[in-house]
């Protein structure tokens, strides 16, 4: 048995690099990218991404070296996920959404020698180029704009240019060979900054073997079939767009780019194209929702959505749905290269009152099938929790998919890896049907004498009271118990607090308290409720608790309904807070 | 980037037991297997594995050991597929439908410690025992008799069974821990022989990350989403049925097991359990069509079928649809652990004339997602041939889920890999746009006057013809051209040929070899029809053309209709030929 030795025909390394030369060679007549009038074909896409990666390692790009690129959801970003690795480099997207500075970390610690920026954003390219040549920094960056195709060049002759280097690329056959056939499945494919990046850059460093199988795992959770039609409103950057820019490659589906995502961007879309997936976090629910959504409802078949980075609120998940959305809830993280839970859908649960299959579409589910393991540890013993729906513990991981580690971060990687697990910091519990639902990130549990209380389970009742659009819930300090829940929230348009502008029927704080004893156990029940226009929000649209947090440690148990206003900087704007603070 | 070490909790050996521990956390209310009156849960099925791997394990069973099965689609083979390679084994299911003499050469070549085999077949395990016994083979082979497991037993107390293996096993913890941490995905997980197995037996050694990998495939190709009801038709010891054993655990589906492949029960099960996939030869079609078929149009949605081994003709496939059918068309081989190209269907198609659309499923489409390449070269320059649809070649592949060689057969292994690719001995084209055809096995082109003519082109036009129920078409020598086709024709029931019983309304070689005329062009046409009562199979269904050759060489073009009738001892079974010679 073992005297049979690998050899070329079976043994390959796996990388997604070949779903985009499978798509070119199977599907040569599908669209690979809708991107306002610009078209391309799988074979189009296929040769620019040949001829860009060839002009790469004409600019002596050679193996791990990094290749920044800052843009929306334009073609560039889509093809610069297979034309970096091709040219045996390592994509690094970085978040459009963070500033200068931060950006500005991320390459002094990534040392990139190329960074692809969009036209759109010369102001910051500017302003990064000025504070790189500032420190001393050994970084020598060829910064290198992407104008849109269709466009007249604004640039000299001389300036090197994205789609010059498309043009001028020869990709010789013996090098597109080589470009497709990597050596080790273990190469790093990309590296991926995750948010809180300032003072301790995280740079997760993805596999082509980790991509490949994540991008599988992607296929067979949203039960993408072939040729979907895939419209961008994540960003790429995001975690390789959770993996999906490869995914769409190896089902010849079409994407959907579009460079800012709003309402009727994304209704305009769906309709033009014929959309059949998309991925989002649950904010863009609340924009569908807010702006003039147009019911889809006449489709044959709902627009299948993958909504994660938060969990959907059971509420918001049954009006987007009544728009002609089918949602499916996953989680993930970049540290597994992408979702790693998926909340499969089982038929019984259709003949279960609607709210109850809300509730169940709002579990993170159960792990995807390139995941070895998943278990719920208690974080003290290491035991893995029982099955009951109500013992938390944190949620660890095994899997192939999973990252090399973080890059120049030793500390971190081992802690990431502690006990042979990859330690996600989220708290959850499993349902003895095998589902695990995450009640928080460890450091948001509120410990309430003693008793632990899920932040998430609060707002999630916060989020069915009729009146409330957004909640967010987090510690206070509360002489008796340790911590109390302090709840933020942002009543739905139209409608108006105490102490807000207007004053009739208006939403008093007791009101909601009073909703909250209803609904939930005693303690548990939020003790403040601060009325806010906006919650404060970082790069990737996740809510900034540790700003609430300290907003909620100045607050306190006053006699008299008092009203204050505070500034909050949150990591990229400003939001004002209308803050009501009432006796109890 | 190369500093990252590699460690448990991202390293982990790709292996498809991992979908059977998954199934019993994931999946704990799901029914895994339904066999008449037993049932079980994915939770027993794993508890019972785990056992039988416990059992194995202390009757000395090391890595490496091969342990053999010989069993119809009963539970039992099932869990082999999962229980023998979890005690670090290898899985040898060998096909029920072969002779003693041919399964006494694949143990002695195998070397099997155990033999599982079904009670039903006492009396061939007594045959192979005898066989093995006499000569004086080092084989120290166990048999263990499989009984159902709610009948009572039939055997001395001192005898070991199947089910007394399961229910003294005892799986510890860190037993279990070990089964499903297996060393390295390259190990192998199973050896299954190909046909043709007297003369040169040809062991086919799959790895744990081949199975891993086309398990996965499977289930993009068939786009079987989560919970399928799988019925089995196709046996599962070809090819671990295609893998499926495997698919149907990582998708949390039902296994619906039967014992015999008849019209009844198929129908049965299917309206019983509510069946939405299974997977079969063409050959189960005529099966289909000739007993007394349900109508299955008043579902919700038709049955998946899953059809290869042979390209399924046009007209078959229309017949099967309109019963409540939807035919996709695969083509696998047990070197590549399976299916390796799928039709997949293109919506735009559904535009197309029936018979059009009919024609489109009979290719067999393109590379599954785990294969890294497919081509079709020209045998003697091996240059890829040029994507028009006519130019025919052999096709080969490349992936990590192909065979890791033949076992103690250095010589095959070797050929089967010349060029650094699996040469599949298929003859193909491919078509502009991408999919690709299968002509011919190489073995099988009829070459007229230097011109390639497949025989399944012409019996596809055959098969069109409304009074064909089965057409075989091999070369028969011709003193001008060399060989010109000779067709051998299976009359629907109750239609009679010339020379046979009945004398009305008969078809007439002539009234064929015209049709053909009218639709081959005219060096294609048969200048030979035999009308037979069946075709000879093999012990996997598959037509024997070897023999229909031998029959052909005897032919002469004679000057008056003659009628002989011969005798041909197929594989397993005797047959008869009714044969008409006519003059052209």
């Amino acid at each position: 048995m073992d005297n049979l030795e690998l050899c070329e025909a079976n043994n390959v390394p796996l990388t997604p690099l070949t779903f985009l030369k499978r798509a070119s060679e199977c599907y040569p007549n599908r669209t690979s990218i809708i991107f306002g009038q610009t078209r391309f074909t799988w074979p189009q896409t296929y040769d620019r991404c040949c001829r860009l990666a060839a002009s790469l390692l004409s600019l002596n790009i050679t193996k791990n070296d990094v290749v920044s690129v800052l843009a929306p959801n334009i073609p560039a970003i889509y093809e610069v996920h297979f034309a970096v690795p091709m040219a045996g480099a390592v994509l690094n997207p970085i978040n459009t959404r963070l500033d200068a500075n931060t950006i500005a970390t991320i390459l002094r610690h990534a040392h990139p020698k190329i960074l692809f920026i969009d036209r759109s954003l010369e102001p910051l390219a500017r302003e990064i180029v000025h504070l790189l040549s500032y420190d001393g920094s050994q970084l020598n960056l060829m910064v290198i704009f992407i104008d849109e195709t269709d466009l007249p060049k604004k640039f000299s002759s001389n300036e090197l240019d994205y789609e010059g280097l498309i043009r001028r690329g020869d990709p010789t056959s013996s090098l597109v060979a080589r470009m497709f056939h990597i050596q080790n499945e273990q190469d790093p494919i990309s590296l991926n900054y995750t948010s809180g990046t300032t003072a301790d850059p995280k740079g997760v460093v993805i596999s082509h073997r980790g991509a490949y199988l994540s991008s599988l795992s992607l296929i067979m959770g949203l039960e993408m079939g072939t040729f979907p039609v895939y419209l961008w409103t994540l960003p790429m950057f995001h975690c390789n767009g959770w993996t999906l820019t490869w995914s769409v490659a190896a089902r010849g589906g079409t994407n959907v780019c579009i460079r800012n995502v709003t309402v009727p961007e994304i209704f305009k879309n769906i309709e033009l194209h014929g959309v059949t997936h998309m991925c989002c976090v649950p904010t863009v629910f609340n924009i569908l929702l807010q702006g003039k959504p147009v019911h889809l409802s006449n489709r044959s078949k709902p627009v299948q959505v993958l909504v994660g980075g938060a969990s959907p609120p059971a509420a918001l998940v049954k009006k987007v749905q009544q728009l002609g959305f089918q949602v499916m809830h996953a989680y993930g993280l970049t540290e597994a290269t992408g979702p790693v839970l998926v909340c499969e859908w089982q038929d019984e649960w259709n003949r279960l009152p609607e709210n109850q299959q809300m509730e169940l579409k709002g579990r993170q589910g159960v792990g995807v099938l390139t995941l070895s393991e998943v278990d719920v540890k208690n974080t003290k013993t290491q035991e893995s929790v029982p099955r009951d729906g109500k013992t938390m513990g944190e949620i660890v991981i095994k899997g192939s998919s999973i990252m090399k580690g973080y890059l120049k971060n030793p500390k971190a990687t081992s802690e990431a890896f502690k006990h042979g697990w990859l330690n996600t910091g989220d708290i959850g519990v499993i349902h003895p049907d095998g589902y695990i639902e995450i009640k928080d990130r460890s450091k948001d549990i509120i410990i309430s004498g003693g008793e632990n209380i899920s932040s998430v389970e609060v707002e999630n009742v916060l989020y069915k009271h009729q009146k409330v659009l957004e909640a967010a819930v987090v510690a206070m300090p509360h002489p008796v118990w340790g911590e109390t829940p302090c709840a933020f929230v942002v009543l739905e348009k139209g409608e108006t607090y105490q102490g807000g502008r207007g004053d009739k029927l208006v939403t008093r704080e007791r009101d909601l308290i009073e909703y909250c004893r209803e609904n939930l156990p005693r303690f548990m029940c939020p003790r403040k409720i601060v009325f806010v226009e906006e919650l404060p929000r970082n790069g990737n649209g996740k809510i900034v608790k540790p700003k609430l947090r300290d907003i909620a440690k100045g607050l306190v148990f006053s006699d008299k309904d008092t009203i204050s206003s505070k500034k909050v900087q949150g990591d990229d704007d400003n939001y004002r807070v209308g803050c009501l603070t009432s006796r109890l």
